[in-house]
């Protein structure tokens, strides 16, 4: 008899940011998938079974979860975040399309969480307040020319940008490069916000203006916040400044 | 004694979507603010009081919410979804900027909620799977000439799209304008997903071409995703087709 599987995500670390939906998941689940610092945000029982992985083999790790829940099992696979941003809902869908026949009829349910850059900007403000977009900057699965022409193209047009993946030991280079390319189209004002771990005891979180972004501001933790040219930092008695990007856009500009 | 003020999100409606955190808000809250159909959600005790309010009127009613807060209540803010898209913590922050002396010093904790386009996706698979922007089709606060070159810088640099409000009684044509837009740049083939009320009794849910899609689709209460030139629609068996956005760019593409 097939069992199921759930793929969720745990919000920023904070149990208190998971959805009653996501921990009802949890409940239901006897075999759990998922990189260790995620599963280790759990408080599962003794008979709850943990199969921790490496944060690479994304595809490996799904197969794995779908062949248990065909096997009979409920299956729990656990993204930090959303599991539909940068995460495993991708790489499940991947692994149900490369073979349809075996796990098309496995019952999936994807349950949503608040990601990083929504825990990022509750935070400070309202840094998205207008529109904005998500860019991974991992060149893994993707050319560097590709993550080049999004960056120009959302900030060329006035979105406020969310970095994610933006650093790591294997992929020193590209949040410099970012910068530069950001900083060849955007005012030196525009407020940066590192956000590392909201929610979490080891929690960080600064704004720069562009001019002084650096990388060694973020590690593999940390989700990016860029503004647009109207995004405003507002200095608060008693409280961290303000940051939020206002819903309007003037009349006279011409982007 | 200065109160506080809460801006929460209750997610796209259904309860078990709401995060522990935005409940425990709302259970230390006595006076609630924002739009009926979003308070409706909520089940409050008979001492917590509610201020509804019109959907227009945000910076008001964040002006009534902050006061409120400064004579000593707890106040909630409440908003649909995420409050920091194109939802009340950005009309909160432009309140505390046009008053600094005012309200700079109202304790504030914006709390983050399941934004639509994260609840429509996880319904169908991972559409926003790779890199993705949110637009607000409203015109009210926005030139349209904004809007319709941000649709051609997301469609052109290969993000997938969520595009929010995207209709309503006084503004019946944005949408069919934004289809017509996206035709001239995307292939006809790509998937459109209309999602609404996600998680609620009236859910709904459809995918079609882009050739296909038509305003009468949506209604205010809709969020919609395009996906990129990859995004992959897959029949399952005996389950709803599955809508995904590979994690990978082919090394091959010149966007």
């Amino acid at each position: 008899m097939t069992g199921a599987l759930y793929v969720i995500g745990t919000g920023p670390g904070n149990p208190e940011q998971m959805t009653l939906e996501a921990q009802a998941a949890v409940a239901a689940s006897t075999l759990f998938f998922g990189y260790k610092p995620y599963l280790d945000r759990l408080e599962l029982r003794p008979n709850q079974e943990r199969h921790a992985s490496d944060n690479r083999e994304e595809l490996a790790r799904a197969r794995a979860a779908l062949d248990a829940a065909l096997a009979g099992k409920t299956v729990c696979m656990v993204s930090g975040g959303d599991p539909g941003v940068f995460a495993m809902a991708a790489a499940v869908c991947e692994a149900i399309d490369a073979d349809r026949e075996t796990y098309g009829a496995v019952p999936l349910s994807i349950v949503p969480g608040i990601t990083a850059m929504m825990a990022v900007a509750a935070r400070l403000g309202a840094p998205l307040g207008n529109d904005f977009c998500a860019i991974s900057l991992s060149d893994n699965l993707k050319p560097w020319t590709v993550i080049e022409t999004r960056l120009r193209a959302a900030a060329s047009a006035g979105f406020a940008i969310a970095l994610y993946n933006p650093i790591s030991k294997a992929r020193p280079l590209q949040l410099g490069k970012a910068f530069s390319t950001l900083r060849e189209i955007l005012p030196n004002s525009i407020p940066v916000i590192f956000g590392r771990a909201i929610g979490r005891p080891d929690e960080a979180i600064q704004t720069v203006p562009l001019a002084d972004a650096h990388p060694d501001m973020a590690d593999m933790a940390t989700c990016i916040l860029i503004g647009n040219a109207h995004t405003r930092v507002v200095p608060r008695d008693g409280q961290p400044d303000l940051v939020y990007t206002p819903r309007f856009v003037p009349e006279a500009e011409n982007e």
